[in-house]
């Protein structure tokens, strides 16, 4: 029902209004400002993001230009639905075909059918992004205060609903043991140092070392959902709450240009550090 | 053999001058600035942590005794065998009481074999540190340039050898639908609005909600090992290095005060702050 | 004449597009960008000041709500004419009463012929800008990186125009012996320290004693004038050009609520540090 | 007398712990921190200089081999002493060759004759430092938030005893009409665009213009004299002091190498901007 009588909207501002919606900002920028912009829109709305992309629209340019440094994000895992990633399907053409902008279509068709089920049960998913960085060159990073992968882990925790970080092997890479994890390098047929494998994610010591950059970030399940929820209300008394609207049960397909875009105005921020440092 | 003949000695300097350790920042750092400190000690060292564990215990007084805030963190995680962890044993003498800085003893003690075991076969591990934070009052944070879950993501991926980081539930709670990840809302006992689970991790919106603030931080197994590896030299010919000397088999112990001397250092921050900007 | 007709107006706008106005920025912003916004309205024009006015209003409302700071500014010098100040006369009310914002009636009224008769003769004038801030306790500042009187000094030179800044006696007080340009304490009746003279404008080691903060900004004549001058256009051929169009002929009485903003603007940095960092 | 007995130097010491010296930061930093270095040597002694001089250093050697950049300072005034500067006599050899650090060698007799006299009769003096960028292209500098003239003035008022500031014309540039003040654009022999006059300083819209940057600092007379001075003690009470010690009654000429330091520091910073962002 798109059109609602008045009776039921005021009823509904009236809800969010004076009820926390659990795992939203709601509660602590009431707790930390007195005030929030609980009609939507505020600073804790993905709305906010709209800036960052606009900005990394322009990064992403200048890096393909200046350096011919090439970003690329998708979905990789739909709650229990994880994708299979090669370099082959890795392109944005295979990305923009899939409505989850997941480039395996096996996994993007049975993503789909799940967010779309989420949506029907009122709940919501979460999932991963895989984002990758080709063409930086080594040397771009910083040693000890602003080291590469630090800014980047900074920039995706920033966005909305950014639950979890990882760089090259990340968490995986607990499990293995040191021989196995290290990147042993070679001399490849250009002459130029490359690595035989990864595990790094194109960055050593906060500084890339050459190969491609590869970040994963984890998106918590939309906070807002329509299923009744335990809650308090602004006076402290505990209560229920059901969103109403239209809100996202699964945000990761929207959020990919998010992660590229952050990606983008990280690297460019210190394309132009090197220059300036490093001529 | 702590006495090494000045040959052999004179070989081992010459090797590290000359190839490049794989996965350490030896060939980044040559390939930013030209030159490196291969005798060790340089800014890639974890030596470089000193300063921030210096810093860090002077932060963590103030946050006791201005805020009765309390921090602490340990070795959940080493390879493959996790802690079981829980409100009871995580204590400071626990913690402090293990070798291995995993306060579940039966964890500990088969962490302490394995790293011992990797340590005789000249190889490395790597694992998982858990932090909290406790006590830390609704309201500290920022909400879009400095959010408080995104500075701990900086500062702990600026760590040596961290490759990952979550905030609350993590990348586990990508597997949950938002009806079982949401942190519903209660009135406790005392009055104050509290959450029935933390998969937040003590911050929504970049804001604290006054919840334990759960931090997880991945490293990976120590770069320099004793077993030989393929590389290159300086030259770019293709070579093998085996590391001499004592090298950690696993820097997960030594991370725990750095951990929390980072956690520190953010939440004071964040403390001056918002005692600035809300009085 | 208001309306000029087209050929006219297309004369003059392809003299500004192609030929740098004397101390302006068209050359600078044109040799570091290689494009330049020469219709007037680009980051070089004091219309980018818009943005401090507002933010400096909101500024100015907490300091005077919360810390009970009251700031004012007015002109003091027109070219030759400088006007007496005194605590009577120096009121918010007296200096908006003149047009020329002196609240030295004898003076503005000389100061307002004066601008008029460099308007009619296609000239400009520069002069000073007094500001004082009342009201500011002891402590706020900081000791080596953020002096206060520091953070001023960029604050006010990076206005367009301004070329020379002081704090207290400023320039005047080095024809002072020590014995006299210092500031004797003496317990006033309330029981506060204050000093008898106010050399030091309120702030010593970057950090306020109490006493008025007093500034000086001077301002330049303004550049774009209607009189010929010799310039080059943008192949480097030496040509002259006179100014068309309503251009100031003196930005003092429009800069003092300038001033007054970006005193504001660098005292509630501090106000906010200071209640941070000794609560 | 360079050896004091025991109950001398205790009673100097206990009045240097107990009583504020005038003009000094004593009062200020035990306002804010309720502490403060009373034995010297802490953040509010001129030795907190040495850093800048250090850091300034490879500041100008870098400025010098990769932009040909030279920086030269002197002292250009000591109390009504006014030393007659033109490009001749502005060379480090005849600076360095004064002990007032004066090149022109009638006035730099008569300043170190009224320095001393100073000195003898317990007082002090302060004068102006005019420094000099030499070679620095046009380009440098940004046009709103850190105007390159913004940041000089920062960069000198940040320094100890420093009151004002000047760039190119500063404040004597009020008194001309904007006629005579502006500097016309000429085609220079070598076809680059060059000013007739420099009353800009070189810097034209926060971005230098290839002229030279000029700068005058303003110095008080030293705070701390050998003369009894009227102050109030730590709990308030009115009373006398009169230093001891060798303090310095000029502190010009050793401000000299510590102006050409901040002027280092922040061209390096702007020429590292510069080339970072336009290459």
């Amino acid at each position: 029902m798109l059109v609602r009588n008045q009776d039921t909207r005021s009823r509904d501002y009236d809800e969010m209004r004076t009820k926390y919606r659990p795992s939203h900002a709601d509660y602590t920028y009431q707790a930390k400002y007195g005030i929030r912009a609980w009609q939507g829109g505020g600073r804790a709305s993905a709305r906010e993001t709209i800036a960052r992309v606009a900005a990394g629209a322009i990064a992403r340019k200048l890096l393909a230009e200046l350096w011919s440094v090439d970003i690329l994000a998708c979905v990789v895992q739909v709650k229990d639905i994880v994708a299979e990633l090669n370099a082959e399907i890795l392109t944005r053409d295979r990305v923009e075909s899939s409505p989850i902008r997941c480039p395996d279509e096996s996994a993007s068709s049975r993503m789909f059918d799940l967010v779309d089920a989420a949506r029907k049960s009122g709940d919501s998913v979460g999932g991963v992004i895989h984002a990758v960085a080709r063409g930086v060159p080594p040397g771009w990073g910083d040693p000890v205060f602003d080291k590469l992968d630090a800014d980047l882990a900074k920039a995706m925790i920033s966005l909305p609903a950014a639950k979890g970080f990882e760089i090259g092997g990340g968490f995986q890479m607990t499990h293995l043991f040191g021989s196995e994890a290290n990147d042993a390098f070679r001399r490849a047929s250009d002459g130029r140092i490359r690595t035989r494998s990864n595990f790094s994610g194109g960055i050593q010591g906060g500084i890339t070392n050459g190969e491609e950059i590869w970040v994963r970030v984890a998106f918590k399940p939309t906070a807002t959902i329509l299923r009744e929820q335990d809650t308090v209300d602004m006076d402290g008394n505990e209560t229920t709450l059901a969103a109403r609207g239209r809100h996202d049960p699964c945000v990761l397909p929207r959020a990919v240009p998010i992660v590229e875009s952050m990606m983008a105005l990280v690297l460019i921020d210190h394309a132009l550090r090197q220059r300036g440092q490093c001529g």
